[in-house]
């Protein structure tokens, strides 16, 4: 026994869980035990859940969103404009999106960011298929949803510089103040883009 | 959709892993996608471990620990001492002296302490067991590993005057300076127990 439980399957359980994001050795603990007081509401539904997930869950050949369905939810939805596709670096990113509304279009999720130091080059990423579907002529506007970070941003450059031969039109999200927030919380370069990106009132 | 996976099925994972304890929704999503990129190693791994434990794990009728075999791999121990039974409140605890290797007795997890602002009388607790099991010539020490509140002090003041009747002898953990703590951030009651109980050097 290294550290657990008292019995080996729960020692597994616990070493699993342990692993997830978030959760260390203490919290797993926890979990399961609280997993095994919620026998039926909490403990049968995950284990469910998560065979239901690894029989069923799978990558949209498209986009790269995760789904069980392939084309996904997005790609196959008729009311979502064709014309438009949001670069994303995660799945989370598209997420996000998602919960805030923010696009009617489709999506693109690269699955990282260039980072050479990492060895990571536009072929570790889904950059071919970007540019093959830009390509599309019912496509009229990539809208590069990347972080604000200098992987993000260097890898929306070199994505931009593969589409200028397309002729599409490529935007970026806008920089400024986050909604709700203090300008004295702000860093520097924010306040500066917000000045620079101002709007009448 | 309110709010998380653009899939039914991701989506009902992800409220079900917010619920556990430790992880919040947010943490969830990040697990779940973390999940889905490690489907071989983590994935189904804990799909299996967590059927198997839904479909294997009790309750010990003897002591209360959780185990795969009733009673419980402690308690079927013949290396274990029967003379002594170290009470605790909850499951994680005994967990937490195992791994210490605090004991090499019996245990008796109470599964709470007495609370009569939130509705738990002795009834509620597996107080009557204990003293059942006090009762057997075999047993000499009932060891109080209650936490040291106010709710397990009084816990283990109510289980003391039940036994006082059997005879056997009741222990508690010892007050004093955690291994490797700071005086100067201790508290003033436990400071003045650890001057209380000091010992030769």
């Amino acid at each position: 026994m290294n550290g657990s439980a008292t019995s080996p399957e729960l020692d597994r359980l616990i070493q699993l869980l342990a692993r997830l994001p978030g959760l260390g050795p203490r919290s797993a603990r926890r979990a399961v035990l609280h997993l095994i007081q919620k026998r039926e509401q909490l403990l049968l539904p995950l284990a469910d859940a998560l065979a239901a997930a690894a029989e069923r869950i799978t990558i949209c050949s498209t986009c790269g969103n995760v789904d069980t369905v392939d084309p996904c939810a997005i790609c196959s939805d008729p009311r979502r404009d064709k014309a438009t596709i949001c670069v994303v670096e995660q799945v989370s990113d598209l997420w996000a999106l998602e919960r805030a509304q923010a696009t009617k279009g489709h999506y693109h999720v690269l699955g990282g960011t260039l980072s050479p130091l990492d060895g990571i080059g536009p072929d570790d990423l889904r950059i071919a298929d970007l540019i093959g579907r830009a390509g599309n002529p019912a496509v009229s506007e990539i809208i590069l949803a990347v972080n604000a970070t200098v992987e993000g941003q260097t890898t929306a450059h070199y994505i931009t510089d593969l589409l200028h031969e397309t002729g599409v039109r490529v935007t970026r999200l806008a920089h400024g103040v986050p909604v709700g927030g203090e300008l004295d919380y702000l860093d520097d370069g924010t306040l500066a883009a917000a000045m620079r990106s101002r709007t009448p009132f």
